[in-house]
């Protein structure tokens, strides 16, 4: 099997490829040859015995979707987006990747004969804008609130059209906000919900820019790798026309982050949390979903944490070698 | 007030401009200059007393729509479309009018400084693609079926985003089906819910494509242009940030439109309806709403028929001279 990883130098791309080649496939299918692009050539995974193939791409160019496709990879997993901070500051830009990128990569399969990849595309919970009832059931109208939330709503829209009419096999997973987020912060405005637990660990000061009531849906980048494998790999039939999921998740208020942190690493290291209102990012966060019934998903056999102390403990294993500051 | 209405040569296009031209304005409100667009260029309206621009022009060229806005006009009605046979059968065609060109005209207006005019926008029930609820409330999912349906749905996406930056005041219509279109068939797969009464009510035979048992969602032509009229003009305050609204209409069986028809025109006119099952017609239009619950649009004021029998009597009066066969 041939995957093609665009978007791979990111943090998802990156776990998911050494996920690749750390079990020689996805979900016991084995791969033999991995293309992994992004705007920076992405670094290769160790240990993969297959064919590596890294490419340095600018999706803001139409001729880069038919090169990336030309070799006809079975499995495209597409994770290049401009975040949701940055799409909303750079009008253009996040137009530019986030729908003409898109749908680029559609045209550019669809130009292809005798061929229909499995097209794992990754949304957002952001494609959902307030008011929301109490839990978000799978038949809730998409009504973003940035505009990377509505791009990402018409790249769904997209997929599923191009899924219909057999141009390619897609599906569309609306992850959760992923938490902890390993590294340095990036320009989502989510960041905050990681670096309110990832700075903590690591013994450093963190800004929190929201009250603590705020309520949101999570869940680990183990979790995200999972859900990726998983829907490059599952048989699709019974998902049916509607192929954008509402992944699992865990909804919690920053209250009950900083409590499972209290209860892993101490009051120690929940004073080092600063809160600093930030109105800009409250108004943004407050759009957002608080808690969802995903039961498609569920059904399909897509799982994550189901506690906040788990998602801590998952990034203490995967990024800081099982031991906190 | 100056409107431009781009598919001004359309049904809708022609009565909204007529109406137009007969009050002097639109809900009460006078408009001294008119621009009608369309793939030829319309005809001007009979009696209206202010200034009346004509366009042939081809929206599927990018500089079709610069041009168009470049007067800034208060009020842009876009109405073009390639309708939902056509969209299905040629997937550029489609995707180029219906997805660019509606971009491009947004594009345009936020290319211009200063300007921030009233766009009222089109849309469908075809947005909505099955399984259903019985009743299809403000907040169900769009999940189209259609190629159509999906170039709409992103038209709203990008219509709502756009609104929400402030580059224009927006609102989406999705219309009912339009029942009874007076004139000739065009290439939508829903043209037999007009032409089975339009047809026998004139004395001519009439295919019958599907079960009698389909229900679907209709409202006359004269409530469509009140709806036009009404969004064109309307406070969009109480509107708040979900710009597309369910349309008021009529819900009714086949086998409903046909006792309406027998209602008025008596059985010689029900008569020379004649089934002929076409199983692709069939299968697109099982894909479409059957019924609406459609709150928001009512509480702001928007009103459709409730009867077939007043649909039909529309009909009667607004094409037939009060006449029938």
């Amino acid at each position: 099997m041939h995957v093609t990883i665009i978007g791979a130098a990111g943090m998802i791309g990156r776990k998911l490829t050494q996920r690749i080649a750390d079990t020689g496939g996805l979900s016991g299918q084995p791969v033999t040859a991995l293309t992994l692009a992004d705007v920076v050539a992405p670094s290769p995974p160790e240990g993969f015995a297959g064919t590596v193939t890294l490419e340095a791409v600018d999706l803001s160019d139409p001729a880069t979707a038919p090169r990336l496709v030309a070799a006809k990879p079975d499995v495209i997993i597409h994770l290049a987006a401009i975040v949701s901070g940055e799409a909303e500051q750079d009008f253009d830009k996040g137009y530019r990747i986030n729908l003409d990128g898109t749908r680029w990569l559609f045209d550019a399969i669809r130009a292809q004969k005798d061929y229909c990849p499995r097209v794992v595309f990754t949304s957002s919970i952001a494609v959902f804008g307030a008011p929301f009832p109490e839990r978000i059931d799978d038949t809730f109208l998409t009504a973003p609130l940035t505009s990377y939330g509505t791009q990402k709503a018409m790249g769904e829209l997209l997929l599923q059209d191009y899924t219909r009419r057999g141009i390619f096999d897609g599906i569309a997973l609306r992850l959760p906000t992923i938490c902890i987020r390993p590294g340095t912060p990036n320009l989502a405005a989510s960041g905050f919900f990681s670096g309110i637990l990832r700075e903590p660990l690591a013994g450093q000061e963190a800004i929190l820019p929201v009250p603590d009531s705020v309520r949101h849906w999570h869940a680990s980048p183990r979790a995200a790798v999972g859900f990726l494998e998983k829907a490059a790999t599952m048989d699709t039939a019974p998902i049916g026309q509607r192929r954008a999921l509402n992944m699992p998740g865990l909804s919690a208020t920053v209250a009950e982050q900083i409590e499972a942190l209290r209860a892993i690493a101490g009051d120690k290291a929940v004073a080092l949390i600063k809160p600093r209102p930030d109105a800009a990012i409250t108004k943004i966060v407050e759009g957002w979903p608080q808690d969802f019934d995903p039961a498609r998903a569920r059904t399909l056999g897509f799982e994550a944490e189901t506690s906040f102390e788990q998602i801590i403990r998952v990034h203490i294993e995967d990024e800081l070698g099982g031991r906190i500051a």
